[in-house]
């Protein structure tokens, strides 16, 4: 059960809520509870089955997908007041391609058990209409982000990577670790580095400890 | 404009079509037309923009994303009373990934127009709600699609293209040629003879001209 604050996120987070029944408003917050996640652990993953609905109260997650050889791709990351829908593979059944959900931060989930979602879900319409249009819109995420990785060339990724990096900060400065930027595009911290040095050699970027600074933003848009 | 037999075919293949009220049901009707393709043409590129919701009255589709390069790869095929709902980047807005659609027959097709569409979904919540579930269905078999694609290794990807074609058709003998199974698996055609050979060696499958028939079914399974 959720305290009252809790019950208020409910309120404004949780996807068509004014247009569930009392009833049905009551079925979804005694079925919600919320959840402590330390940084770097997992939240969901394929084998453990369904992990329902995941509200984000606080933190970040990132959603990504793993090959037997290790080879991992990042679809999206996950904020505060986000909603993690392809957790739940026994709502949305479609879903049967392997799917990876860690946090980067600390988190505070609200979690949604998966039968009471499905059930209130296939009773309103409403719920059902912008659950799918959120499975879609993520989904679309998904295959363009497949797409880049199978198809654009590691330069160009780097450089998409880093200009949306300043444009989701409103920053020229990147503070991430070769390391860090390297598991977000799902590569290697050699390959981001060797790609980093031939920017900073073009002056596209300038590269200090756990910093990369955009330089020549018109370059980089280029590639 | 549709005639009658054709307006009978949206009656029975149109999405919610009985939730719609009259008025909706004219607004779609009279903004659909049928639209002949023939063979190995294309109906949909991402580059002629937005080509709207597609019936299949008669034919097969070939739903697919190609490279810079020219790498292809095949997310699914649409047959008789299915409904092409990708090509419609701009009702699901979402869609900004690569897609093209190609005729594997002659077809016959129901044309809806977008603008037509996206206001009577807008104003009915069970078209809406229905044309984003057949979304996130489609998008979840093309990121399966993509998974395999790029983490399976080729032998298991052509064996399961043979046990899927077999299921299909009922019959343990495949139609089609190397250079078909290698456009349908987006691969190259040598690549396709190479493995195939492999394969009848193992004793997996006998290969005639224009055929393959599977005599190992369980080998296949196991790869």
């Amino acid at each position: 059960m959720l305290n009252n604050d809790d019950f208020n996120l409910l309120n404004t987070l949780f996807p068509a809520w004014q247009q569930l029944t009392t009833k049905q408003q009551q079925i979804i917050s005694q079925n919600a509870s919320l959840i402590q996640v330390k940084k770097n652990n997992f939240v969901h993953t394929t084998k453990e089955g369904c992990s329902g609905i995941l509200i984000i109260k606080k933190g970040q997650l990132r959603v990504y997908t793993l090959s037997e050889q290790g080879k991992d791709i990042t679809f999206y990351r996950l904020n505060d007041g986000d909603i993690s829908i392809l957790s739940a593979s026994c709502v949305i059944k479609d879903i049967t391609f392997d799917i990876y959900i860690e946090a980067l931060t600390d988190c505070e989930l609200i979690q949604i058990l998966p039968c009471a979602f499905a059930k209130v879900m296939n009773e309103n319409i409403y719920l059902e209409a912008i659950t799918y249009k959120l499975a879609t819109k993520r989904l679309c995420t998904v295959t363009w982000a497949m797409q880049q990785m199978m198809f654009t060339s590691f330069d160009k990724r780097l450089a998409e990577f880093l200009l949306n990096e300043s444009n989701t900060t409103n920053s020229n400065e990147i503070n991430m670790t070769h390391e860090q930027i390297a598991k977000l595009m799902g590569s290697a911290r050699e390959v981001v580095t060797r790609m980093l040095k031939y920017f900073s050699t073009e002056g596209y970027v300038e590269i200090t400890r756990g910093k990369v600074k955009i330089i020549n933003k018109q370059a980089l848009e280029k590639l």
